[in-house]
């Protein structure tokens, strides 16, 4: 669940997120992870928009297994590295009791503009930072759908906890980017919610796609599906759509900033036209609107 | 729970409150009723500071007989109504699975200055606005601990669920009080809270606080302790200190806007001396720094 507002006026941006065991994270066995996860989440929401976050309050309703001394502990610590890190202030935090662990986390930030949804153009290509699909894999590993070795598998279980947001971006975004988001739900998923309002299309060519070298060894080895690994959310990579003319621009700043930046495709007329495209040029099916629940 | 967060340079006012069902709020039978207790919880925090609430979100966690197509609509005729009533607009809502109800609210407002807590000065005045206690005398009907006929039935509960916050007081409140807080948790334990970081104490007279005239009548028939039933929150009544000096300015205020606000009180030197004293002048001895949570 996401909540987003901007007061233009008052150069105010807020975000509030709810996050609940079982649903949003997998379970709280390792409350410092947990927290980095939900952090990178709601912040994640302002970055993509272009939009520095400066203040958080975070509410936690759980039972006392969930807040012993232990795990405020570590809590209290691992909001105290993402605040370093992202240079966030906690506002505001308590706890309360209730038999659901949930956390509730809102984001404040101020800009003047920020980069919003359905304002792609025709013709705009479409652009991801850094791999998508490391942080599914992370949680198939987690509910033990797969097994690999422990190498692996801290790999991609840090993917899904600590997912890399792309702070660095925020004031360059802005410069290229005409609308933007951040995969939560699933590349495909995310892309449909990016121009849902607008009479547009896309088309999306899955090899162009970036994935990490480990979870591309993986998808081999393991047969496992491309499309259904990217189309699971918790990336948190940015999807953007920028003019042909930014090209030059957009390299440049990949470059500067040393981040991986990929054209995947590109933004057409026509509402029914959307897809994405296999290997050998053929049409991919997809259901429910690019959502893949089933492994 | 309450996070209260004030950014000067920006005169950013931000209160994020949970609630949760059990808790906050008895159960789920009426939902326009909770409705409108938790948005005038949340925005009585801001009110009592002097600053107006502008906007906020409602984020719910529930399972399917919470959000039922029904009990959606009658939350958002609820919210609508307390929109229009006290000028707030939603900027964001949801909600989410969960086995266990509750709600985050966020509001957010905007003031050059705010009215802060732990400001009271030695011989201040203690005043109180309203009535308190009846809202309590609601719980207990709604917990079944006391019967009354219907007509007090309704009157009591409907304290409870509609407390009766003193958004007029907005603009004025500024002009008289020291330091001011909401009554949330009981008139002794929020007087308690309203100074707790300064050395100074209290005495409040118990025949000052103001009650209702059906409070009063069910006090002698049903022989209740008045210092319990207004020591049990859930008022929403403001109570704040100001200067011997400010007496004739405060009875205009109450005056024009025909709002009642009682002097209940004062603020004395010695941290150690705080006290209730009942009518023939004795001190009530007080348990748990004036929670009262049993009967």
């Amino acid at each position: 669940m996401m909540m987003f507002f901007f007061d233009k006026k008052k150069k105010l941006v807020v975000s509030v997120d709810t996050y609940i065991e079982g649903i949003h994270f997998i379970n709280f066995k390792d409350p410092h992870l947990v927290i980095k996860k939900i952090i990178r989440s709601s912040i994640s929401d302002l970055i993509c928009k272009g939009v520095y976050p400066k203040y958080y309050f975070i509410s936690g309703s759980g039972n006392k297994d969930a807040f012993t001394k232990s795990n405020l502990l570590k809590i209290s610590k691992s909001l105290k590295t993402e605040q370093n890190k992202y240079k966030i202030i906690l506002s505001g935090g308590d706890t309360v009791f209730s038999n659901k662990l949930s956390f509730t986390i809102t984001t404040i930030g101020f800009s003047k503009n920020i980069i919003l949804r359905n304002k792609a153009m025709v013709n705009d290509d479409i652009y991801v930072t850094g791999n998508v699909g490391d942080s599914f894999l992370g949680l198939m590993l987690l509910k033990k759908k797969l097994k690999l070795n422990s190498k692996l598998r801290k790999f991609f279980i840090l993917k899904y906890y600590k997912p890399d947001i792309k702070y660095k971006l925020i004031g360059k975004i802005n410069k290229i980017a005409n609308t933007s988001i951040d995969i939560s739900d699933g590349l495909i998923a995310d892309m449909n919610k990016l121009i849902n309002d607008q009479k547009l299309s896309y088309k999306i060519f899955l090899n162009k796609i970036p994935i990490s070298k480990n979870l591309s060894k993986i998808i081999s080895i393991k047969k496992l599906s491309k499309i259904k690994l990217i189309s699971n959310g918790d990336d948190y990579e940015i999807m953007f759509t920028a003019r042909k003319s930014k090209r030059l621009l957009i390299k440049k700043i990949s470059k500067n900033l040393n981040l991986k930046i990929t054209r995947i495709g590109i933004i057409l007329k026509d509402k029914q036209k959307s897809c994405i495209l296999s290997n050998n040029n053929k049409r991919i099916m997809l259901k429910n609107k690019g959502y893949f629940h089933k492994f």
